[in-house]
């Protein structure tokens, strides 16, 4: 017989069927008791907001009520009736409840009071209980399922780009090393060195760093294409802005130029801002309200400018500021910063990279807007970039956005079979192993863009989360693979 | 200036815009040509139909229609008239063509005529670009659009669990190591054993075969997840069924029990199914023709009883038989492949664990429908699966389609403490290591479900694809991960 005959808190609070009998299942938040009465908020997940059921003692036994502890699973069958108290429009009158899961107050980690958010990252597999973290994975369902929405309403292709390569080319940092060896006693070779002949794979292989190449192979056939899954980098960095998994998305599309792939960078955006705006309304303001309390710790001058809510409808409603490396350079040069020698690396001359504090300061202070920079020098850039007439420069696009620094990196491809080798010379990435990439320029090339946005780090933004361990569910870090 | 002011051909087929001028971009599939006049078919990739393009001699050069050879890139300008020509409404008659990216005939590997599947297998890099393949990847395309939009739907949570794992509880198959350490000399500990406390996460960590039991931490606290990623099995299995990497669609429900369970899955078959029918019309039927093609060369006793789009249907359409493990063993003791001794493994007692030989009779032969298994010997399923009443079996769930096997695997799970202790312990699985997987049921647990899609398969039953390797781009297999 079936068991789930629920209705979603989501939807109670969205109809409020006022005398229907029905069965609500979820967790108790909290319990207030006097003499008369019980009251138990109820969460299952569904919605941020609690719905309050009302136990008359008469009704359910006290040996029930004494079990329904935060934390525990009840499975509550009443009759919704118009709330008395105020902060909601109805209530269940409950004339069953079953405990179908308890929760020892004792050694419930999660009681009705304020955790750290380091803590909470210590118990991973339950924090999603809590408010914050159900308000961070509801928004993150929301974007991912808007980034497919955007690009299937466009007319793109998903693909599933390998997530486990022999290839990489693209050298965008160190990667993992996959392997059935082993690795305590792997199988030598002649001279001493490992034989990967008798690998899974027959060779190295690793972890994908991008699914860029592939993507572009799917482009020069499908024209339009994205990716959306996990990539990987092994960099030992533990800051509030580097996991060492992470989700990516990436678009590559044929007959697109700098311009058109900057445009659609930046309506995609604001595309998923909007849809973010508009379905989690409840979730957004809770995470507004928590940032404010978070930052009332800080010093004024380092709290943000606008509340959360604010920020997401300045960025979705305004125009990007579009530059030019160049243009940025002389920016930076003559920036206070600079001159005062505030900078940690003072900008002295074209060709330097750009740091975070340069970025922040054209983001933050400059324009206070997000900004596409474009056309940087070929020599900070990636070997596939298209080459500007100027022959010191890339079509090359990054996009910043405040509180994150680069959120999209992208670019026009390098489509003229000859350029591309002849870069690929110069930085000694073999061609031959390149073979099928290189299949694209020699057999029906043409123009053709893409760029890749940093999922977590669109979540963080969306949800004024400050460390990028708290916008996925179970983050891999240097030293940390729990859960 | 932007440069992507064509029109896509899916736009073209929908409006025949009898009058305008237009510019498309796509590559050469055929070209006829006479003293009079040239026909161009050009594909896009946002369609399998072509489109063609008109070209008189007069108008475009005569060196520049000499380079429209087939796999060439084109970018054509003209003005869209009625066709004169059978079987399309429209034509475009070029006022110039550009060639963006020549393809040499004499290299270029997809020349207009039949190439093996094998073949294509290896330039997998290219083989997108025949109607084949396209139509299968735009087909995977919208079976993944529609993964996600039945879930958001229905009020499920999206949640990325993690790739890279340092638990292989579920015991699913071999693993692949993920290390940063130098597998040539990788440090060791004094006892000469590796020291993998230097490794990137200071512990030997895989790559996930499964995300259900992070799944499930999600699912009891947000209510309804599902999972969608890519899982890993270092099989050397070199069938047409197995891939070492591969995406699973993994759903986790509260509050759900086994009848649920399966309630959910046929619902969500048949919503996959349905959704390709209708919006994929074109690939399918193209895919259909290409299967009736492909088993000409067969026994006829061997061919499909059903047409492509007729089975889809017919599943789409009717209930799936739902019977007992313990039903099918008799079915199967007294079939005739059993008492002739025909199958390879004969079915002689209950326990038995069915192999593909015996799914096939009971969906092919004996019901001639999709059928789902339930309550399996607890001796041949996994320890987190529920155990039910009579002691022997668990409320676990096989779905079988013809032709496939099984496509779905799945359980009511153990959300009882002692019970599921106990059978770790009667299978040596550390309970202290997996004291996360055991909170869930310590604190707030509740009944719940959940089931796992390998989503090719489910590509493979739709496009009618034979071989695994040919609806993944870019497939993982033994010896294999080129590209």
């Amino acid at each position: 017989m079936a068991f789930n005959k629920r209705v979603k808190i989501k939807t109670i609070l969205d109809q409020h069927p006022i005398g229907s009998e029905i069965t609500l299942m979820g967790w108790v938040r909290t319990k207030r008791s006097n003499k008369n009465v019980s009251f138990i908020a109820l969460n299952d997940g569904s919605i941020i907001t609690n719905y309050q059921v009302v136990a008359d003692p008469n009704v359910i036994a006290e040996d029930v009520l004494k079990k329904c502890t935060t934390g525990a699973c009840l499975k509550v069958t009443g009759t919704v009736v118009e709330s008395q108290g105020a902060g909601q429009a109805s209530e269940l009158n409950a004339k069953s409840i079953e405990v179908l899961g308890e929760a020892d107050p004792e050694k419930y980690p999660l009681q009705p009071k304020k955790h750290s958010l380091e803590f909470l990252r210590e118990i991973a597999h339950l924090r999603m209980r809590t408010n914050t973290f159900g308000a961070v994975f509801r928004v993150r369902h929301a974007l991912a399922f808007a980034v497919n929405k955007y690009f299937n309403d466009k007319g793109f292709f998903y693909i599933h780009t390998p997530i486990i390569t022999a290839s990489d080319a693209e050298g965008a940092g160190e990667t993992f090393k996959v392997t059935t060896l082993d690795i305590a006693n792997p199988p030598r070779s002649e001279d001493g060195s490992v034989d990967f002949k008798q690998d899974f794979f027959e060779r190295e292989a690793n972890l994908t760093v991008s699914g860029q190449l592939e993507g572009e192979l799917a482009a020069l056939a499908l024209s339009e294409i994205y990716t959306f899954g996990p990539t990987f980098r092994a960099e030992n960095s533990n800051t509030t802005r580097h996991l060492a998994e992470f989700w990516m998305i990436e678009p590559e599309m044929a007959f697109y130029d700098a311009e058109d792939n900057a445009d659609l960078a930046e309506d995609f955006l604001k595309y998923l801002i909007n849809y973010a705006l508009t379905n989690c309304q409840e979730d957004l303001k809770f995470l507004e309200n928590r940032l404010l309390d978070e930052e009332k710790s800080k010093p004024v001058d380092q709290r943000s400018e606008m509340r959360l809510i604010e920020k997401l409808k300045f960025v979705a409603e305004n125009d990007f500021v579009r530059i030019t490396y160049t243009e940025a350079i002389e920016i930076l040069k003559r920036s206070k910063p600079n001159q005062k020698k505030k900078f940690q690396f003072l900008i002295e001359e074209w060709g330097a990279d750009l740091q975070s504090e340069h970025e922040r300061y054209l983001v933050e202070k400059h324009f206070k807007k997000p900004v596409i920079l474009t056309d940087y020098p070929k020599e900070i850039k990636s070997f596939y970039m298209r080459q500007n007439e100027d022959g010191k420069t890339v079509a090359a696009m990054d996009i910043l956005f405040p509180g994150i620094g680069e959120i999209i990196g992208g670019s026009q491809r390098e489509e003229r079979m000859e350029l591309l080798v002849s870069r690929m010379e110069e930085l000694n990435i073999p061609t031959d192993e390149m073979w099928w990439f290189l299949d694209t320029r020699r057999f029906g090339s043409t123009p053709h863009s893409g760029f890749g946005l940093g999922f977590e780090r669109m979540v963080q933004f969306v949800t004024g989360m400050g460390n990028i361990r708290d916008v996925i569910a179970f983050p891999r870090t240097p030293g940390n693979a729990e859960f």
